[in-house]
This record gives structure tokens, sequence and C-alpha cells, in this order.
């Protein structure tokens, strides 16, 4: 198990192509800062943090209260439930950890934000880092948002107690491509997968028979063609099933790689 | 800092609305059972944890494992990348935790489930509990799925290394709507949170001003119409523009309460 400090800054690796002046480097701003790395300090995320592929360091908001009661938030302008966090404060814990020419992306994880897919996570893996700024229930005053050109991401529709358990998906979800970080079994896996925009078919391995439930006798067929004709209906029907507006982008798509009306959806 | 045993049972709580009986129950399966309760052992849900308003249990699908070499996948029937879950394993490890009368649903997460969203969080918070199922990158054997009718459900349109981040998220945003769980506040804030379908609009708090960046008139002007008007035709522009999809949602269900076509759209 990888040590679950703070700020957890692993000795300069042996291999050429992980020097720390090229390092993916999250920087996650929370009030919570021992809920980082978590998770990620363990398994995919975690040997390439040991491994120093990418680094991570999570800071304290409440260090940057100027009060003597370290407060970070404050009432709501114009009423209303719930608590704001602070501009000067947050700017602040801002200015902590960006110096002048980072050019990391700052990202607020907030329900209110653009729904993170993985053409977002693609583009932001291939970058130097993030920068993510975690919120709790409550909001985050909007001129710090503005001033600081943050993008406000939502990682599905749902809400929860704060930002951080969204910033762990996240960060999870980029450091996965990170160069070095799959095998290649799981890199060609994730070539295939997803690349037409239709959900996985249905997977099987041993036993063949198990409790009376055998597996579909085309994969044991040995016809590669008769097994990627299944695996394509599969995928077909599950993606019309569970996921209409997936399947809806999908035909829009194929329509317009036939031609019909020459304009592509976009990918 | 709650205390992170893989089995976290607290001593029953002296508060008689939550006796171990009738307590919120979350197990895990896994392959790393040391990722929980992680973020969920501090703040809101950690706080919770310990006042016994839930318990979560991690089990290690390894144990389940029946060859000297404990493994849990095999290559995949048909041919292609990566691995597939074992049925008899992970049957034997759902065994192992959903007893005979166990009416908890039994839930899968991947990204080829159904969406997760605010609805079905607020269904399953309402029930006993949850089986959460982790896969890993690799598949799981689709006949464990139907023979013991999993729920397949994904947190977003993204890949992670894992379904424990997206466990995580799911365990969030259900313990936070269990009853006592949030104080009054966030839950005054809860009721009035997304229930017209639309993004919330912009939070100010003090200083009044700050870098020269002033709170819009109207929020210190006290007058509450005003205040309302402004902050719905706020929540309308950001929905707008940034989820248009949730925009066409909330004029079909507006044309719906309008009594045009009689036919309101499902909230």
């Amino acid at each position: 198990m990888i040590p679950s400090d703070r700020n957890w800054a692993p000795a300069p690796s042996t291999e050429g192509d992980t020097l720390p002046g090229n390092r993916w480097h999250a920087s996650v701003l929370t009030l919570y800062p021992d809920m980082f790395p978590g998770p990620l300090g363990l398994s995919l995320a975690g040997r390439a943090l040991h491994d120093g592929r990418w680094s991570l360091e999570a800071t304290d908001i409440r260090a940057f209260a100027t009060d003597r009661h370290r407060s970070v938030d404050d009432t709501p302008a114009g009423g209303g439930a719930g608590m704001v966090l602070r501009p000067d404060v947050l700017d602040a814990a801002i200015g902590g950890v960006m110096g002048p020419g980072d050019a990391r992306p700052l990202i607020c994880l907030t329900p209110r934000g653009r729904l993170l897919d993985q053409a977002k996570v693609r583009a932001l893996s291939a970058g130097p880092g993030c920068v993510l700024l975690c919120g709790r229930f409550e909001g985050i005053d909007q001129r710090v948002i503005e001033a600081r050109g943050m993008v406000e991401l939502s990682i599905g529709d749902y809400v929860l107690s704060g930002g951080e358990t969204a910033a762990l998906v996240l960060l999870d979800a980029c450091v996965r491509l990170l160069p070095g970080v799959m095998g290649a079994a799981d890199s060609a896996a994730e070539e295939s997968h997803g690349a037409d925009g239709l959900l996985e078919y249905p997977h099987y391995t041993r036993p063949a028979d198990w409790q009376g439930r055998a597996i579909p006798p085309v994969l044991l067929s040995g016809h590669h063609a008769e097994i990627a004709r299944w695996r394509r209906a599969e995928s077909e029907r599950i993606t019309q099933e569970r996921r209409p507006d997936l399947w809806a982008r999908h035909e829009a798509k194929q329509r317009g790689a036939g031609g019909m009306d020459g304009h592509p959806a976009a990918a």
C-alpha cells in the first residue's frame, strides 16, 4: 500500500520518460485533504503515482482563511439556504498552488458544470495536469470563478456531499490514459472500447458450462467474422435498450458517414 | 478521523432511530477492499458512519477464488483483449455477503449500465441499502449478471480503472439523503436544488466588493421577488448554455404542465 501523505512526492524516477519537470501534476484544493490520494494510492493509479508517472498534492483551503475562526464561507447575498465559499479565501488558495506560468486548467467540480465525458478526459490527460477545486454542498462565489477563468465540470446528474469523490473519479480516468500506465492488453481493449459510441457487448469466460448456463455457441465456434457480427449486434441491442441518447447520436453519425446529409455529427 | 477498517461496524447507537436491524447497509465486492471507506470515512458520510446511520463492509473477491493461484479472471470466450471475471468466483462472493432474505439491490458499476441520476439515488437511499460489485477494466461474465439479476449502472460517459471510485460516488450520494445525515440548512437547500430540472444560479457572499468586482446590486436590494426573478433567469441562461439536453427536457415539461398537449413528460 502506498503511503497516504497529503503531498506525496516520489523520489525522481530512474526512467527517462518521467522527469519531475514534465510529470502530469494534479493539485487538489479541498476542505478534506486527508481524502487524498485515498483510493488513488492503490492499484493502477497508485502504482503510477509510486512510479512517478504523475504527482498529486492536496491543499487545505482552510489554511488560507484570514480571520481567527479560520472561516472559509459566509451567508449568500440575496438570502437563501446553505453557505457560499468566499472569493478572497479561494483566490488565495488558488494562488498558493498555481504559480504565474502554470498552464494547467483550473477545474471546479460542481453539478452546475458541463458534463465530463471521455473526450474531455483524453484532452486533460494529454495536457500538463490540472488544478481541481472541490466545493462542498454550498456554492462558490461567482466572482472568483470568473476572475480565475475556472472550468465548471459535473461528473453526472446527481448531488454529492462535496467535489472530492468527483475529483477522485476525474483523476482516475485521466491517470489511466497517461503513457505507460496501462498494460498493452488493456490499451488494446481501450482502443476498441466505445470507439463507435456503442455500449460493450456481453463477456463470457470459463467455465464453459456454469450452473446449467452455457456460453453462446458462436463464441466457441472459432469463426471470427461471425463472432464479430454477434458482438456488434449485441452492442447495438444493449445501447438501444439502455441508452437511447447514445443510440440516437450513433445513428446520426452513421447517417452522416453515409453521406446522406453531408453533415456528420460531431464525434 | 474515522478508522479505516475494512468492516467498520460501529457500536449499536444509543439513538432509537438507528437500530442495527434497520440501518442502511452497504456491501462492496472489490479486488481492493482497502479503498473503503476511504473518503467516506471523513466529513458528512464519515460522521454518519460513526453515528451508525449506515454501515459499510468491503469484501475481497479474491478470497472466493478456488485455485491455488487465487485467480478471479480468465480470457474472454471468442477472443479479444482484456480479461473477464469468472462467474463461479463472483457468485460465491455474492453468496458470501447476501443471505437468503437479503432485499438489497445488487448493483454492478460499469460503463455499459444505465446512467445513475438523482431519482435513482433517492430510490436507493429510501431502501435497505445496496450490494455493489466493482469490476476492474475487464468485463464480467454475463451469466452471473443474469443469474443474480444484477442492475448495471454507470456514473457517466468516461472510463475508470475500476468500479471502486464509482462506488464511492454512489454511496456518498445515497448516504447524504439518509434521515438525520444532512443538517436542516442543507436539507432546505436540497429541497430547492434542481427541483425544476435547471442548473443552479450564481452565488455571491462577502466581501461586497472584491478586487473591484461587485455583487450584482439586485441581490443587495432586499426585493425578494426581484431576487427570485433574477436567479430564475440566470438558472435558465446557464442551463441553456451548458446543458441543452436538460433545457429541452425542462421545456417539454413546461409545455406538458401548461396543458398544451395533455402529456406532461415524466419528472
